[in-house]
């Protein structure tokens, strides 16, 4: 626990310093996450029997991070279909490649490298939003463990995430519902002077789906440990795991933000 | 090849209408093929045991018509990453399903339907570009082939496409280089008047790497073929087997074309 308090205090300011100075730093910041989920998660995958062109999936994060820093949502499909359009014809150009390599080096490009992408595309339409994904996360998880070790009884996923409760995924799910859309009204509140019905609707609908999604988004990388047979997918920061392991909720949550406030929803 | 050229003077025509009319007759065209080949490729994985959550597919074919048709990349970006977030967890949600029929889901997510959806946002810069994507598939296939005929010694790739010859290839790709920068040089020519030295050199880059990312095009719907144990991805048009079986080619010739028009270099 202590370990896990001090990385914890090592992380959070680097991150708040990166979305302080934002731009280039915080993308710099995501294309290094990229990079070592993409080892974490090509090498997980490897314990499977799933093998992927891990090389190629470096390159398209660093690739992703460039197409997202120079512009905007345009560049990183581009960058996208550019990269799936190399990859699946290596499936059957490669000696000893096959159709599932290829497959699976398209999906390790979507998940993170994608979806990481997409962090770098929310700040840029402001950090409110990076808070509210990131915290999304960090607030289901907390809530859930306290309201699962005091109220938990019925077993949420128990092939999964054994430890995980009904009880403790509505209390979770309860908790980012009522802090986010307080955090999401207030930011518009001192922001714009005013807020309308349709805004505090949409925050409401944001911070439910973000405390059901986090949830799913940790049960997603449970999942893909399992059938990998690991705990964690590295032990890169001690007392949490790997870097996927910290970020796997908010890989789904800044999704959820992201298509609302692109659509200048929220 | 009698029923064969039948098909061809119904098929062509059509599509020459749906491009003449454009915008949203173009995009339902193509809305429709992609519902057809999203049906074709599904049913093939099938039968060699790959499942998929095929009906989603065909929403996300819809959605994804929907969203080229209203928006632009940034909007089947979006589509494609909201469908994302959908499939995945369903693999472990759904009983039945598993890693491999949510992952095989996004493939077919972009195989065939988002390339599709790129011809949709190569139309709307210009049917210059749509023109260019599907004259390389025909001129590369039928060069390729007369080519192969006559001169044709050295198998190309015995195990995936048995009848392709390296001769066949080679001729191929240099009719497509020769009569698609020859074509993109002169539409350029008299829409603007004149032509700079880039816009040549980028014409010829474009059309090499058509004539043979068309051949790779055709090898990896013939490599899908073979894994599923299958001589065609459907019947529907007479002489011609599937839809998809149609499109293999200008699924990547058009990604080629658009990624250099989207960027204005050609």
């Amino acid at each position: 626990m202590k370990t896990r308090i001090i990385s914890a205090a090592v992380m959070i300011p680097l991150v708040v310093i990166c979305l302080i100075f934002g731009g280039v730093v915080f993308d710099v910041l995501i294309a290094l996450v990229s990079l070592i989920s993409v080892l974490e998660v090509t090498s997980a995958l490897k314990k499977a029997e799933i093998k992927t062109f891990w090389v190629l999936n470096l390159i398209y994060s660093v690739a992703a991070s460039i197409a997202v820093y120079f512009g905007s949502e345009a560049w990183l499909f581009r960058t996208l279909i550019l990269f799936v359009l190399i990859t699946l014809p290596l499936s059957f150009i490669l000696p000893k490649a096959d159709l599932k390599m290829g497959v699976a080096t398209v999906f390790v490009m979507i998940y993170p490298t994608t979806l990481l992408g997409v962090f770098c595309l929310a700040e840029s339409l402001g950090w409110v939003y990076i808070v509210a994904g990131a915290a999304s996360a960090v607030i289901t998880d907390t809530a859930a463990y306290f309201t699962g070790k005091y109220l938990g009884k019925r077993k949420l996923s128990p092939k999964i995430s054994p430890n995980k409760t009904v009880e403790g995924a509505i209390g979770g799910a309860v908790a980012t519902l009522v802090l986010i859309s307080v955090y999401g009204i207030l930011c518009r509140v001192f922001m714009t002077g005013t807020i309308g019905v349709a805004h505090t609707v949409a925050w409401l609908v944001v911070a439910l789906l973000c405390g059901i999604f986090a949830q799913i988004g940790d049960l997603f990388a449970s999942y893909i440990k399992r059938i990998c047979d690991i705990k964690d997918f590295s032990n890169i920061i001690p007392g949490h795991g790997g870097v996927t392991d910290r970020i796997d909720s908010a890989l789904f949550t800044i999704v959820i933000v992201y298509l609302f406030a692109s659509m200048g929803i929220i």
